[in-house]
């Protein structure tokens, strides 16, 4: 049973919560869970449906899996975010799945599919709360699409950079070229030679681990 | 004003026809329109909001369009589907835009955007059938970038043939290269060198303006 302050989570986030019935209320507040993952992937969409999150704390990273092991990262949460796509098994018209990884460790609210689905069979504004919440991501993706096919690399790996100082407020980036190829879909090599070049012009530094932005500006006449 | 046929399409199509009130029945019809396209483009998602399209014949390609004029096919459309990205404007929570193209001369219903939205921001249920056929939509997007991101060409291009002489039922597919590499989001000369090769491994056979398909389950092999 989770606590006070967090039903209030749920009645904000869940923007239908006025149209349902105070037993149903009671339902999703019985089934939902507060939980905290460890950095690391945790979901994958294959196997799993584990149902509807609400992120408290931390990020996740919402990726395409290869059979061959390459990941293509589709979009990122962070704190007040809600992912529905870690419980695909609730939706009638979603047939892919994809896989979750918190990037640290990280605070969620986690409300039961199972629960869920059955009130949202019932009360269309939670089928619809699903479904916007998934054309939100349709979104994401389509972004990230047209960004892997059709950017240059350049642009992409500085824009890249750009979102991640201004994410994390800092000139900092902390992140290895294998966790920026990863992110990028590319390969270490390329991510590497990219960032050298990024170097020589004077863009960035390379330190260990660490990537400094030394001209945000130089940078953004790429992105 | 479109004719009792049409009306009898719209309340099937639209499934949340029933909970309508009359008046708003009367908005809909009165605000479609049953058109033909000729083959070619004819919606470029940065500048149009054309409305719902029903597709009563012929079918549409439904594209990513770079800013060098490279194309990739995100899915298509045909008898009976519905068409929803061809009103992005009506979602809140539809960012993107893609583009239409007709494949062969194609009768539609189209229904005007603004009225649809009207409904839709006051009926519940006609909101919910835009955003359920959008996430229809996102599988299709799902599955192209997985296709385009993750598989190795031949097994797309067999793929393609297979699905190609499966929708026309016939074993001719008639497409020149350049069109197929459309499709595939690839070059003409990376086709054609593969054409060739299952050429050689006597699993089609080419002919200007045309690929027959003489051995199937060969070709399902790759695929």
């Amino acid at each position: 049973m989770i606590q006070d302050d967090n039903i209030s989570i749920l009645s904000q986030v869940l923007t239908f919560w006025d149209k349902l019935e105070s037993k149903d209320k009671n339902l999703i507040v019985d089934h939902t869970i507060n939980t905290t993952y460890q950095q690391g992937n945790f979901y994958s969409g294959e196997n799993d449906c584990i149902g509807i999150l609400i992120i408290k704390s931390g990020s996740f990273r919402i990726y395409l899996l290869s059979e061959d092991g390459r990941e293509i990262t589709l979009f990122r949460l962070e704190k007040g975010d809600i992912c529905v796509l870690s419980a695909t098994c609730i939706f009638e018209n979603i047939t892919f799945d994809v896989n979750l990884s918190a990037e640290v460790e990280s605070e969620v609210l986690l409300i039961n599919p199972k629960v869920f689905s059955k009130i949202a069979s019932k009360n269309i504004y939670a089928e619809n709360f699903l479904y916007k919440e998934a054309a939100k991501r349709f979104s994401d993706v389509m972004w990230t699409m047209d960004q892997i096919l059709f950017m240059k690399f350049d642009k992409r790996l500085a824009l890249f950079l750009l979102n991640e100082i201004s994410r994390n407020n800092s000139n900092i980036v902390y992140l290895t070229h294998d966790q920026i190829a990863k992110h990028l879909s590319s390969a270490r090599e390329v991510v590497s030679r990219m960032l050298s070049y990024f170097a020589k012009e004077g863009l960035i530094k390379l330190s260990r681990g660490e990537i400094t932005i030394v001209n945000e500006t130089g940078l953004e006449k790429f992105s």
